[in-house]
């Protein structure tokens, strides 16, 4: 049986903070650190084992996984990066706390923005003090502006498609360190969540989520490890 | 001008207790992780920087890698994993300190194993405490049994003309995360040293060897960064 497991970044700075973050690259705090490693520590307990790692290009979910295997003595895996399981970006929002977001647009448009499935914040400008366009790591990348859910499933769903999904029908068990939102588009396809139930779902930090796959990969069963 | 850079991995616990480690899997000391973050923030000053890094099976070297890319703001670059990057295996002498084998085997043997270029040391008998084919992370390789350091260089060798000569050559700047003799072997071609001569050249740990090599991989010159 495929083996998938999701995991998000532990407590980041900016989750700290309750400031919209999305392509910004910020560190875990230390307590996010040990939720990283209470992760790994947690799937070594339980016997879960991975043939293949993926991550972001964004430190705060590089450095879960890396905590995760060290705990697991899995240092050694395969770890593929790429910026598809980026968190959503949340253009011109990103920075900003949630209380200043509400002074600057009120709260019900804020809401709108970050539970709507379609409907993105307002572009980032370019040359804010957030603007990713000289990052190297992103050269030849199309650096989004800003990202509806939509939007982030659409570019996370390929990457998917194309690079993931076949690792799993080769038998091989695959481990994903990435963001609230890049994971909810994994769990939308997967779990089959309407557009309207996903932007509700919450995936909280550090807790590894279990999908038991059928072949084809139409999930059987999903759950906290946590809570077996 | 294509650029590598070597860098052994920090001080690891059996560093610190003079034991020979080998392919058994110890960790750094905090000593050894402080010397992996400043390798790091010395590359970052000195303006260096990457677009692809290597490194073994081996959680010290590994280690070493991540702090020091974390230094850099550079977790994010590809990373590639190998066992021929792996240290020399030290066979029966795996687990021993300097102190117990000369007891057990008289200083001039050790010293022979320690310094000779084609000499392995006795094998690492089957079930021994630091036997490894149950490690699943050498599943499909043929782990040695032994090695001198010709042994080393003829599984390090192949794998930088087929994987990692090509990236420099393609004008990718690399990053090599290694341990003391599967360094020893880049350095050995790099630098045309003899074979006689190889055996008694340190490479000190956590400390970056830069080399700046022609269009056609040949020297031009090889220096420690901490001198420039």
């Amino acid at each position: 049986m495929p083996t998938l497991v999701l995991i998000r970044h532990g407590q980041s700075s900016w989750n700290l903070e309750n400031r919209f973050t999305g392509w910004w690259d910020v560190d875990v705090t230390e307590k996010g650190a040990e939720e990283a490693r209470a992760a790994g520590r947690l799937m070594a307990e339980k016997g879960l084992d991975f043939d293949q790692c993926y991550t972001s290009f964004q430190t705060r979910a590089i450095k879960t996984l890396n905590l995760a295997l060290e705990e697991m003595g899995r240092l050694w895996l395969p770890v593929e990066k790429d910026w598809r399981l980026n968190e959503r970006h949340y253009g011109g929002l990103t920075g900003l706390n949630k209380a200043e977001t509400a002074a600057k647009h009120g709260d019900d448009q804020v809401k709108i923005w970050r539970r709507s499935f379609d409907i993105p914040p307002p572009v980032l400008e370019a040359g804010s003090a957030f603007d990713l366009s000289a990052d190297r790591r992103y050269d030849g990348i199309a650096i989004p502006s800003t990202e509806s859910l939509k939007d982030t499933i659409a570019r996370v769903l390929p990457y998917w498609e194309a690079t993931i999904a076949p690792d799993l029908k080769a038998g091989k068990r695959v481990l994903i360190s990435a963001h609230g939102n890049s994971l909810r588009a994994l769990v939308k396809h997967l779990s089959n969540i309407p557009d309207d139930e996903i932007t509700h779902l919450e995936i909280p930090t550090g807790q590894p989520i279990v999908y038991e796959l059928a072949d084809d990969l139409s999930a059987i069963d999903r759950y906290y490890l946590s809570e077996r």
